[in-house]
């Protein structure tokens, strides 16, 4: 399988970079073709400019290559920590300019753009890592833990990927060095789990 | 009142700038001092580094500005467009930059960043207007609004400002003139509302 990794976290000393380097290893054990993006390190420029608006825009060649990478992708993991219930800027910045409409979904003819898109990616399924520093029970309770209808229902279904898996781990902040290594094996298992190996009948 | 009013969109000919300049002029119709951050215009960096994450860290003279503007705010507005169930990336930057541990909220003695915490804000009022495509039905069935917990839960009520209205504009995209003249009608009756004249007594 074709699988993207994308990483949004300033510090590569970060738990969030050591789950995506467990991700992309593991995946990499498994098989897989894996192409990782670490935006931060990339340089990635978040800001959606209105000349890219539309969708027949010619936009330029390094967020095309972003864009092919997304096309191309049987499998999508995103690794974020969980910054005031949404992904950090640069990582909005992705889904703003890389999810294109006429790349990752379309209306239908005769919708003027205020109707149900259509999906288009290829990928089938979607996984999400998070961070946070707020208890389960309060995030439930005061926020609604909006990264799971947002990954999931605005981003990921609209676009046709339809099988959905997210993990966020919490409390980062205060955890042990054992209670992370328990975690980055979560996150090898998940990946097992969701990506097999492609085994020859 | 000091009221700030924050837009994040790309383009001066869209209606998210014509509901900042609405709110912007009834503003200072109704005798307020108004400070207006249009994000794109002024190039707002929305990276947030990992040098400037501890609450302790020296942030660049632009940033401490920006930081001023809100400390020093008795009412915030924020106009953007609903992308993904999100404000666009440079407003999300706003966000993960300004609104800062230390200078929006705190965390109580002893609390090693995984409690609750205690929001600093002296504003006691936060409208938030955003414009959408998706049908008002849809949005709640589907999506579930996520930017109505993320804008009153997830920052505002976390950092003090208790009183929030929130107004979304949908369907933009097919709407007529005569129907945004009725939307911008409707923001600057809303600031008044919020925002009233201070009358001696």
């Amino acid at each position: 399988m074709n699988v993207r990794v994308v990483l949004a976290h300033p510090d590569p000393r970060s738990f969030n970079f050591a789950i995506a380097q467990t991700a992309l290893r593991t995946l990499q054990q498994l098989g897989h073709q894996v192409v990782f993006h670490d935006l931060y390190a990339e340089g990635f420029n978040p800001l959606f400019g209105s000349e890219e608006i539309p969708s027949e825009a010619q936009v330029d060649p390094t967020l095309q290559r972003y864009c092919k990478d997304l096309v191309s992708a049987d499998g999508v993991v995103v690794v974020h920590p969980n910054w005031w219930g949404q992904p950090p800027a640069i990582l909005k910045g992705w889904v703003d300019r890389v999810i294109r409409e006429e790349i990752a979904y379309r209306f239908v003819e005769g919708d003027g753009g205020e109707g149900v898109p259509v999906g288009l990616l290829k990928a089938k399924k979607a996984v999400v890592f998070n961070t946070s520093n707020t208890a389960p029970e309060r995030e439930q309770r005061v926020f609604g833990d909006p990264l799971e209808t947002t990954w999931k229902n605005c981003i990921f279904d609209l676009c046709g990927v339809k099988e959905f898996r997210r993990r966020m781990f919490t409390v980062v902040i205060t955890s042990t060095d054992a209670q992370r290594r328990v975690w980055l094996q979560e996150v090898a298992e998940i990946i097992e789990q969701e990506f097999p190996r492609h085994t020859e009948q």
